[in-house]
Parts: C-alpha cells; sequence; structure tokens
C-alpha cells in the first residue's frame, strides 16, 4: 500500500498541471488530433501545449516546433507520433526534463520483430532521463474528476467510483458511453499498453490509494509481476474490492492477447490461484466486470449468500431462483413471523414461498413499500432480488380509462414513479443490506432510470443479477479470510495438498 | 408431426374466428377487463362477446348475460373469473357447445389443497364436453399474425418468427417489448400454466406445423410427457430449431416452478439427455433462449465451428476470442491468399492473427465492405464475428470539423450510416455464411439499428455473440445426427457405456 497517492509514479500521469500534445495537428482524421479534441472537449483546466513541426497553431492553440521550445517543463508529454520518430522525440522530452510520458504509437513489442528492438531502446531512454512512460501502444489515462481524458473519444456521463487498470485502451474509451447509461463512469482509468516501464501492478497500487475510486476494475491480458501483483492486490482488498476479467486463459484468448500487446498468457488455472489467493473477484466478461464493479461499489456488505427473490409472475421468480441457484447462493424460507405479515398482502393465488410471488397485486404500491419492507426485515433475508415489470403502456392504459387527460397521464405516472423509486431506495437505505432489480425491459424505461438514479442496480435478466449478487458474497468471504489471516494458509493449502 | 395444423388440438384456440369473454367489466383495474382490452387494441377482426351478469356494455361491446345467451357458438371462450365460479362456467360452456377454452383463472393444482380437487372436477367436465382447455392460471395466447392477444399487456412490435411454448405467462407478455427493442416478435406464443388436458407437447407439435414459426422456444419447469416430447422434437428438429431454457434442474428452481404451476421437475441431467437425443438446443437463460432463436431464426447454417473475428480494437478482439474459446468455438488461421489481400488494408499496428485486429482504419468504409468480403471469401471462414464501435459522437465531431452545418451532418451520418448497413447485410447475402456483431453501444445506437434493420443479430458483449454462435453449431451437428439415423444411437451409448 502506498502512504500517498502523490508516491505514486502514475500520480503526475493522471493529475498533470500541464501536458505537452506531441502527434495533434489541424488533419481532423488524425488519431494525435483526436485525442488532443477529447483532452479540450472535456474542459480540462491545465496548461496545454501542441508541438508541431510546421502549424503554428493546433486547433486555436499556440504551437510550438519542438519539445525544447516550450515555455515550461510540462508534468506530462503525450506522444501518438509515427514510429519511426517516436524514440527520438523521448530523448527531446528527456532533455527538456519531462519525466512522465504517455506514448499512444504502437508498432513496438507488439508487431515482433524490428518492434522489439524499438521497444528495447525506448526503455532505455527513458531509464537514462528517469522518464516512466505509460505505453507504448495504450491509449493513455481518463481522470474524470480532474475532466482529463486522453484517449480518442469524447468522455460521456458523469464522474464516476470505478478504477480502471486495462491493457486495452478500447476498454476505457468504448466503455465511456456504456457505463453512463448505467449511471455509472470511471474514476480514473489507465491504458498500460505494452506496460514499458509502468504496468497495470503501479495502476492498481495507484487505484487502491485514489480517494475518487470506491471499487477497482481490471482487464488483464497477462500479469508480468505475479508477486507484486499478489501482495498488492492483498493489501488493498480489506478496504476496496477489486474485480478482475482474465482472457489470456483460453488458447485462443491467449494468441489474440499475444498479437494485441504482447503480453505473455499463463493457465487459467494460475490466474485463478492467483486471484483467489489476493482476495481478487473473477469476472468471466465485460459485462460480468462491470456489473460486478456496479454492486460492489454502490451497495453495502451482504452478511453471507441467502437471497428472497420477490416477483409478482411465477415463471421470471422460477427463472430467478434457478439462476441463484447455479450462482451458488442460498434461497431461505421465510420465517413464521414473516408469512403471517405478508400473508394479507398477497392474494390466494400467489406463492409464500421463495420466490415471493404476488401473480396480481391489489395495491400496485404494496410493490413497492410494504412487500420489500417485511422481505427486508426477515432475519434470513441477507439480500433481496426484486424482478420489475411494470409496463408505462399499462399504466398510461389505466389512466387513460380513468379519464385523464394526455397531459395528467404524464404528470401522473412520473410522480408514481418517483414515489414508488424513493421507497424502494429509502428502503436500501434503512436496511443496509443489498437490494438488486431485474428486469426485461428497456434500461430506458422510468422505472429503471428512477431506481439506478437512486443507486438500486438494475440487471437485464435475472442471471446477471444472480452473478453479481454472488460476486458480493466472495469478495465479503475472500476478505473476511484475508483480515483474519487465513486467506495465504488457505490458498497455500491448496497447492500443496 | 402433424399432417395438418389444423389437426392440432390448439388451432381454434391460436386462430378462432370469434371469442367469448368471461370476467371483463368496466373496471380497468381488473385482470379480466385487461385482457379484453389487450384483445381489442391489437385489432383481432373476430367476433367477441362479453360475457357479464350484470353490465349491458363492456368497453362499447354489447354484454350477455350468460354463455348460453350467445347468438352463436364461439370457437373460443376466455375466462378470467374468480376460482370459485371457474368449473360451473366451464359447465356452462359445454352445454353451449364451446370446444375451446383458455382458463386464466388461477387457485388450481398450483396452490395445493382444495385447489387439486377443484382441477380433477375442471378436467372431468372437459372429458365429458370434449373441451380442449389452455390453462388454468396461464395467461392465454398471442398469434401476432392474426392481430390476437388474451395476454394482459398490450402487444408491442412487429409480428415475428419465434414460435414459444411456455409454462409461464410472463414470458410471452414481458418479452414483447424485449423482442421488439431486437426487431423480433412472436409468431404464436402459447401459456400452457397447470396444463389441464393440452400441453407444452400439444403446442410444440402446432408450432412444428405453424407456417409463421422459423424457430421455436419453450420454457420449461417440467414434462409431463418425456416419451411425447421426445418423439415431436426429433420429428421437428430436421426442418426447424427448437431450443429450450429448463429451470426445474437446480434444487431453487426445482420448488419455485413446483409454487408456480404445480409442475414435477426431474433432475438436470435427465433433461440434458432429453434435449440431446431429441435434438434439443438448451439455453440457460431467456436471455439465451432468445439470443439462440435469433441468430437460429434469421441466419444461414453454418458449415463447421469456425470464428474469424474482426475487429478494429485489440482488447475487444481479446475478449471475444477468449468467448469464442469458451464457447468451445475454433479460431482458424487464414490462409496465405487472404493475408496477401488483408496486408493493403490494414496498417502496420494492426494484426492479422484471428482476430483480425485493424487497429485504426485509414479508409473507414474497408471495415463494412472490403475487408468482411475478404473473410467472408476465406475457406476457413465458416462464421463471422464483427466488432462495432462507430460513436457518433466523433462521427459528429470529424464531420463539424470539416465545416459540415448541423443540418448536413445529420443527413450525411444518415447516408453513411446505411450504405454501411447495405454492405453488411449484402455480404451476408451474398456468402451465406452466419454474420453477427457485438458492440457495447447502446442498442438504440443508428449504426446497430441498421445492422438489426437488415437481419444482422447484434449482441451487447461478445460472450452473448459467442454463445449464440455455438448454438448454431450445435443445431446444425444435432440436426445432421438426426437425419443420418445416429441421434438415437448415440444418445443410447452415452445412457449405458
Amino acid at each position: 500500500m502506498l502512504k500517498s497517492i502523490k508516491d505514486s509514479p502514475l500520480y503526475l500521469i493522471a493529475n498533470p498541471g500541464s501536458i505537452a500534445f506531441l502527434g495533434a495537428s489541424n488533419n481532423v482524421s488524425a488519431m494525435g488530433t483526436n485525442l488532443l479534441m477529447s483532452v479540450r472537449s472535456m474542459g480540462y483546466k491545465g496548461a496545454i501545449y501542441p508541438v508541431h513541426p510546421k502549424e503554428d497553431r493546433v486547433l486555436e492553440l499556440r504551437a510550438y516546433r519542438s519539445v525544447l521550445d516550450l515555455p515550461e517543463i510540462p508534468d506530462l508529454a503525450v506522444v501518438v507520433l509515427p514510429t519511426r520518430i517516436v524514440n527520438q522525440t523521448l530523448e527531446q522530452c528527456g532533455q527538456k526534463g519531462i519525466k512522465q510520458v504517455i506514448i499512444v504509437s504502437g508498432g513496438f513489442k507488439e508487431v515482433g520483430g524490428e518492434g522489439v528492438n524499438l521497444e528495447k531502446e525506448l526503455k532505455k531512454i527513458a531509464a537514462k532521463h528517469g522518464i516512466r512512460i505509460l505505453g507504448p501502444n495504450g491509449i493513455g489515462v481518463a481522470n474524470t474528476h480532474l475532466n482529463l481524458n486522453t484517449t480518442f473519444a469524447p468522455h460521456e456521463g458523469p464522474a464516476g467510483y470505478i478504477g480502471l487498470a486495462s491493457q486495452s485502451g478500447s476498454f476505457i474509451t468504448q466503455m465511456f458511453n456504456y457505463l453512463s447509461r448505467l449511471g455509472l463512469g470511471f474514476s480514473t482509468a489507465f491504458s498500460v499498453g505494452n506496460e514499458a516501464n509502468t504496468d497495470i501492478v503501479d495502476c492498481l497500487e495507484y487505484l487502491g490509494a485514489c480517494p475518487n475510486t470506491k471499487v477497482i476494475a481490471l482487464y488483464i491480458e497477462g500479469i508480468r509481476r505475479g508477486k507484486a501483483f499478489l501482495e498488492t492486490a492483498k493489501s488493498i482488498v480489506p478496504h476496496k474490492p477489486i474485480v478482475a476479467l482474465y482472457v489470456g486463459g483460453s488458447e485462443a484468448g491467449k494468441r489474440a492477447g499475444f498479437s494485441h500487446t504482447g503480453a505473455m498468457a499463463g493457465p487459467d488455472r494460475l490466474y485463478d490461484g492467483m486471484f483467489r489467493q489476493s482476495g481478487v473477484v473473477r469476472a468471466r466478461s465485460i459485462t460480468e466486470l462491470f456489473d460486478f464493479c456496479w454492486v460492489l461499489g454502490s451497495l453495502p456488505r451482504p452478511e453471507g449468500p441467502k437471497v428472497v427473490i420477490q416477483s409478482h409472475s411465477g415463471g421470471p421468480g422460477a427463472a430467478a431462483a434457478d439462476s441463484c441457484g447455479r450462482a451458488g447462493l442460498q434461497l431461505p424460507a421465510l420465517s413464521k413471523d414473516t408469512l403471517s405479515k405478508l400473508a394479507p398482502l398477497v392474494p390466494h393465488t400467489g406463492s409464500l414461498n421463495n420466490p415471493v410471488d404476488l401473480t396480481f397485486s391489489r395495491n400496485p404500491e404494496d410493490f413497492f413499500s410494504e412487500i420489500p419492507k417485511i422481505l427486508l426485515e426477515e432475519d434470513n433475508t441477507q439480500m433481496l432480488l426484486i424482478y420489475f415489470f411494470t409496463p408505462p403502456a399499462v399504466m398510461r392504459r389505466a389512466l387513460a380509462q380513468m379519464g385523464l387527460s394526455e397531459e395528467q397521464i404524464v404528470e401522473t405516472s412520473k410522480k408514481l414513479i418517483a414515489r414508488n423509486c424513493d421507497l424502494i431506495a429509502g428502503l436500501l437505505e434503512a436496511h443496509k443490506k443489498p437490494v438488486v432489480a431485474y428486469t426485461f425491459h428497456s434500461m430506458n424505461d422510468d422505472v429503471i432510470q428512477g431506481l439506478m438514479e437512486r443507486r438500486v442496480p438494475v440487471f437485464q435478466g435475472p442471471e446477471r443479477a444472480a452473478r453479481a449478487l454472488r460476486a458480493m458474497v466472495r469478495y465479503a468471504e475472500m476478505r473476511e479470510k484475508i483480515l483474519s489471516g487465513s486467506g495465504g494458509a488457505e490458498a497455500g493449502k491448496r497447492q500443496s495438498p
């Protein structure tokens, strides 16, 4: 663990006061220009110095002929130049005294042949000048809390709490929109590229110390420093969850990763062991990676694996029960006390087994208030999973039949939905037990949006919800083991039976 | 196999010329009223006769005091009455000569106790009058090609090609919106409820013969007639794929299913064997059920398990390779001929391994035309999986920098997107190999919508795409075995090794 985030070699890469930009021009189809546009459009407040051999101005900013001509030593240089001139440019950065450089350019180790030598030379230059490089063949950094985004697409959505260290730049840029649709966002995201002299472990260390980061996501094609990873992760897990997606374990993933960043992948089992020992929750897809971060970053820790399912339909209830069962969660029976409290609220066609299936509820508001309240008061409920199907068309149709005008329907629907979502959010707050929802509605549905705005995660389909709940349980268990000091011993036992 | 769909006991349930409606009123919050509103709002053309003890008109339709007073014998009666008067009403239907009845009312076998006896009596009355019942405790039928929908939510979206037989009514109603968002829809969907005297096998038989149905989806909590299921499925599979979700295999799913429809679930392994023997593709979630139907209903059959991945980003390529590997697909190397055709189109930072990773493409249109064309011409390509990330914000920004007005940007974007989507759809048509895409964009994105409108399935995340491709391979393999007569033998071998 870092004593201070400022001790991280990545601190000034993620928090620069000023940036030199090498490779942007006025040609809007060029990669470098796009990166500079991203930095500017997000409203970064520090000085930006484009460096261009011919232009006097680049995107309305004053440009400099060479790094050596800059009026100050910038905290960071971003290099998006043709491969063949990257190394000489790095040498100039060194001469100027720049100590942090993001190299976006590819064509190094990942292409093999001459690229391998070029990267060796690059590292030598960096070592000579004491430069820390993020990259090459990466896409830089996004620190949403500083309005900094060096990647090629504009940032979308609010600043968030997910810290990301990624061996793929795409999983930063190309997730902005995805995450913002769920009301999520990155705190700081690093694209490590070929990891010339800073790697995913350095990023992990930074994110562990980052006050804006509540949960850490890792996209891994191959870890170079296994022992350092294990120790760093283990020191972070007690106070911050880490979720990892490792794609190098399958033969196909391994080959693809090597072409991508030259990463040396290891057997799946090895990584499984490393994640288990260090308390890292493993995800099996990008979808899971962010699903898990969502619940781990926003919900209270569950006390155990017992889930109660609330549904108004038998099939979705049964499918959720099946998903929970397959995910390794438990569905406890409800106590007599709870059953007697529920009885008056559930029609005779409903079921008070777990899933609690209301079928048709006479008072629709019970579904959002009394019923989840009773279920959360139950001792056996450690997590609550609610199925939502509240089709706006049905609500509108009912209000129309009641004689309301089009305007009144819109107004009334809006109020009803806000009130119901407030009720659920209030219960989550009051009971400190994880509450998640699932649906097959569009995520743009007003009820779904209302829940997500109030920090109730909503998943498309029960299998995603069940696996996210399981990830929370897994984290709580592994954290407990590390805190009690038995994590290493238990993992050690497994390795030498 | 049915000789004619008209021989099915479900024919007049799914294709009635006239319907009596028992249990609708002018109270818009009543279930029965909602069902009648659904039938009317979809534009069903046959006669509708509400039966109500007091009202003269129900939702502006002339109402009758009793079934016995109806001016004709309707093809179908829909019963949504309180449990206690269902049986006496069925007796009246029988006296009137009605031979098809949908019973939505619950409170029978699924609640145990007195409900079990009520259902026995119900079956006796049906037998006496030769009535075929769909239900009780079901939600009826949706035949979108006849504009008929007896379920409680209005139908959304176009008529489709997915036939559904479901032991949950929710998975009809609550999927209308879900499917329409993917450009999909049901042909005919049956909710079998407690299966008093027609069951999921009868529905399967009907859907096998239904000309509007290209693929059959089954939601199963427990099958009563195993042998009939096996034989029926096996006779359909050679000409129509069947996909099944079985939720009764886990302990939790089993208990939930029993509370829901009184179904007796069996061990997972038993169902696995039955599906394998009969050539039914198994899905593990509702999401998979419809993902699999999507590709199986719209794409040509693959010749084998070899997938080529086309990406412009390394990480999404590697993640897709990993997903394909885990799903049991193969990633073949490309031939020399293909490599030499691709070389001039791919920058030196890209990779021509499979995944084909373009990194940054100089001519964006190549991604939609030349590159997939070359990949589809390759003999080793049996399926093509393409990653799409074409952020509208980036395109708009580039066009704005070129000096286009807001209006011109909208116009130009629209044209470019339509052209690119046409190119992909043209390749799918020309090469008769499955092409699917994946993305992390919103499904509302114009490119994604454009592709889906042209029948190119697009999935959120590569894992869903990979598993859908695997389902196609699985179907092709099982179909082949059944056609060559070795399906039963192979399955038999597995059972007695």
